[in-house]
């Protein structure tokens, strides 16, 4: 179903007009420029073009260009009008997004409170006398009030999962190097990345899909390992902290905390871990020499000024002091953590922690500005660190009739590794299917031992393959049931052929490359034909071993033949 | 054919005590525990063992650990005795290499001279009025005067390359992060690698080869991207500078380039690129921030004391006074760099470069010890901080009878191609076949229109796979002139089959996942059998392919049926 471009954004104007939130945004886009750029949209839409988010409006945080608009990292003096959108933006809108507006942040992305910025403190969507988390706070709230249905965040010590957590929105944080970072104002190199907010985790995983890949000039852009997983297994592990690493939470946020864990606990086996080397590891990111990047970033900006946010130009400012030989020993350091971290997934497909530990009052922040911010980081600071991916989810209200704030749980899973994250999370939050993150891979048909149920089946689930589906083949093949031990089938191409049933998984091209390098005679892979016409890697086996085989082609294939065996 | 470790230490130590160049040692293992070592492996070679580097002596740079032996980074005060070998170390004795001492160095690892040592300045193997280079010195020259057969060294500015062309040995320095640092003290994190020397570069490889793989301690070791090379192509693409890169080259260096690149053009497709990007990136490992990384490493030993190097400690207590900004703020530089550098490799397998601009006297370096260090480095201070492969190899001397010293190049490729630059730098020095450095993949049987001269061989080279050798099968296929257009070869198991020739390559499972994703109709992938009994992956095809088409076995091979066309 087509949704107007034109009309998404007339309601989000009167949304806005009517939401009373003008801290939410640093600038908004004139009505009448969104309005062009949507009716841009529906011509190509109505053209035939391929435009995936049409009907979707768009915030930005105020840290990434937006063409036109200015950039201000939420300080008015450093405004810069940029003639390019960041790349993440532009593939958004080339998608068929249509920008909105700019939105108010914790000034430098340097906050986890979204109160720290001259544009006014961001108040909680839902509670306004709560805070909304930051520093992708007004983006998290254009999401969360319904004003955009998708905004973009960026996230390096948990801008992009706190405030999402505190207005029970979906927060993807892609694995650092995914997003290129093209026209987006470094915090903290290079624990930097754009994430994305929406409402459901179907929309935010989708623009993700579509901002991920290299553009050719952010050198960062990494590579993902042979032999990727692209999917999670149907029941997956998934590591939740002992009662140690727990105590930074509410009481409120506790009983929560074990709601979720109940919840999980329907959908994955659970296993407990000790997380200290993860809290220690956060440790790093401000109380160690890690905080020398933010003033690489922001130290031309703090030397004085109008509109400087005092706690923020603190932290830059004794960021300056930092010698460079500390620098390297904190790296140094984080290397060691980062593989002690990835012992500690061992065994697990992803760990879950909650987002935040509980959600404070502006007042609360006010009283307590530096101590107050890390503690909503308790659990978010060390994952760009360690270079971990993360989708932070809603999982229940605070307080009798939720009126003490929101909590959230956030997957973290290994990187590169954001379908596992993303396939878990939906699970979770009762998205089925789980969106697809984009990974590439190559498509594998099977109608044996492979498919779901059947004795070979781990082997795919092992490889991290994905299961796509039902197919048939194209009525070209016969299958016979070899007179192997066990009993294989045999799927052959034969011009009297008959349409035979199978699945389709996606499977990286390494794990295809290993499984061919494992497979026994008789089988063989190669081109298959499937019923709508494409040709996919299928398994098929060699003529010789046909000797002796049972045709089997009239049962419609190996489930069908089976069951007529009982 | 097997040598005995107690005879090749018993002629080691003869060599050492002829040679009267005590400077080349700190600290050397006494005759009698290195012939009880050599015993050992004598021991478990006659008991079968396999040891592949039996009867070869090996000498290891004083910042890599040997059990029982100190430890001195050149600054006897530093000394410590470590109770465990370094992995790199424990690797090769545990392949049968003997070590024999510890060897002399630049200070801290800092300096390509060779001269800045409290041990002495170490002396060039052929011509003693000459530095040796360094910093890894006295390993390069006891490999050269044969003292032994292999030593270690480390390479963060050229440390393992320069050395090795100013004593006409080879050097490998791999990609960093290919063999554990566990036991290496750093000098410049992380931009440090160990080394290989040897006198033929099947030796460099093959304790290259040993060496590199995760140990489960050093976190910077790092994974191949999927679809690695794993060859060179037949004629490569090899990048020489252009004119203005050269500019700092010796007449008499220069002319010995001449005849290299001359070499060069009768094996490899030679183009010419501006290297002005790679030379302004080694400014950034001395003139900028970079250098803080050496004051991590050595900082405390350089406040004062006896030992220490005027230069070195000028270079190091410098380096305590850069700003952590500052070196995030080049650390940034460098991955735009980096990327720049990728790009100007674009096109091509590698890049050819002078190792060393000339090969200056001790009293040169004594007169300029910055300035001729620095001059020295050109050609080799960027190639870690780029991320990238490189081989040093002898490229004649310099002057006449050459009395002014002597001359190398390097080959220098992409982060993880080392097999692609060994191959390359192979055929230059006329080493054929070419060593192989290990990296896995799996064996591919190939029958028809893969096979080294025919149409779709250049997928198999494109795709980096390494021709291993010919093959024949099993005598149990049979072998069919397909009916498809043009004619393909059908490769079939059957009962009274004969063995068929064919070719034997290794390809990245990825690759060879790809190749599999690409393939047409009728053609298939599967195990087949060779005539040594192995099943490896190989061409076949559908059994329905098989109608009308023609038997060949009685020709024994693809090859032979297109010849008997004729």
């Amino acid at each position: 179903m087509t949704v107007s471009a034109r009309r998404s954004v007339r309601r989000a104007y009167e949304a806005i007009e009517r939401s009373g939130r003008p801290e939410v945004w640093t600038t908004l886009r004139t009505r009448d420029e969104a309005e062009a750029a949507a009716d841009l949209v529906d011509e190509a839409g109505e053209a035939g073009a391929n435009l995936p988010l049409r009907g979707l409006t768009l915030a930005v945080k105020d840290n990434i260009d937006v063409a036109g608009l200015p950039t201000t990292l939420g300080l008015p003096a450093a405004a810069r009008v940029p003639s390019a959108d960041a790349t993440a933006v532009a593939r958004l809108t080339a998608a068929g997004a249509v920008v909105v507006g700019k939105t108010n942040m914790d000034q430098f992305a340097t906050g986890l409170v979204g109160t720290r910025s001259p544009y006014g403190a961001v108040r909680g969507s839902r509670l306004p006398t709560l805070v909304s988390g930051g520093s992708s706070s007004g983006s998290a709230v254009a999401v969360a009030l319904g004003l955009v249905d998708i905004a973009l965040g960026t996230d390096t010590a948990g801008s992009g999962r706190v405030p999402a957590a505190l207005n029970a929105i979906i927060g993807v944080k892609p694995t650092l190097g995914t997003i290129p970072t093209t026209g987006m104002a470094p915090a903290c190199w290079p624990y930097d990345t754009i994430t994305a907010f929406a409402r459901d985790i179907e929309t935010a995983v989708a623009a993700t899909a579509l901002m991920r890949g290299p553009d050719g000039i952010d050198p960062g852009v990494r590579e993902a390992p042979a032999g990727l997983r692209l999917a999670a297994p149907p029941r997956p592990a998934v590591a939740i902290p002992a009662a140690a690493g727990l105590e930074s939470l509410t009481p409120d946020a506790h009983r929560a905390w074990d709601a979720s864990v109940e919840r999980l606990s329907r959908l994955a086996e659970v296993t407990v871990v000790d997380i200290q080397p993860l809290l220690d590891a956060a440790r790093l990111l401000y109380g160690g020499a890690i905080v020398a990047g933010r003033y690489t970033a922001a130290g031309g900006y703090v030397e004085g000024g109008a509109g400087l946010d005092p706690t923020v130009t603190g932290i830059i400012r004794s960021a300056r002091d930092v010698a460079g030989w500390e620098y390297v020993r904190d790296r140094q350091e984080l290397d060691r953590v980062k593989a002690a971290a990835l012992q500690l997934l061992r065994g697990a497909d992803a760990l879950m922690l909650p987002t935040a530990p509980g959600h404070p009052s502006l007042e609360d922040v006010a009283a307590e500005p530096v101590a107050a911010n890390s503690w909503l980081g308790t659990f978010t600071n060390f994952v760009n660190l360690l270079d971990l991916s993360a989708v932070a989810v809603p999982a229940g209200q605070l307080g009798p009739d939720g009126a003490s704030g929101d909590f959230g749980v956030s997957f973290v899973g290994r990187p590169f590794e954001d379908q596992v994250v993303v396939d878990i999370a939906s699970a979770f939050v009762g998205a089925r299917p789980s969106p697809e993150i984009g990974d590439p891979g190559l498509e594998l048909a099977v109608f044996g031992a492979h498919l779901r149920g059947q004795p070979l089946n781990g082997q795919l689930v092992d490889a991290g393959a994905r299961f796509l589906g039902e197919i048939r083949t194209a009525p070209e093949y016969r299958l016979f049931a070899l007179a192997t031990d066990p009993p294989k089938p045999g799927l052959v191409p034969a011009r009297d052929g008959a349409s035979i049933s199978g699945e389709l998984w996606r499977i990286s091209t390494a794990a295809l490359g290993t499984l061919l390098g494992a497979l026994p005679a008789p089988m063989t892979l190669g081109p298959t034909r499937l019923s709508d016409g494409r040709s996919v890697v299928g398994f098929g086996c060699t003529a010789d071993a046909l000797t002796g085989a049972h045709d089997i082609t009239a049962t419609g294939g190996w489930r069908d033949y089976l069951a007529s065996l009982v």
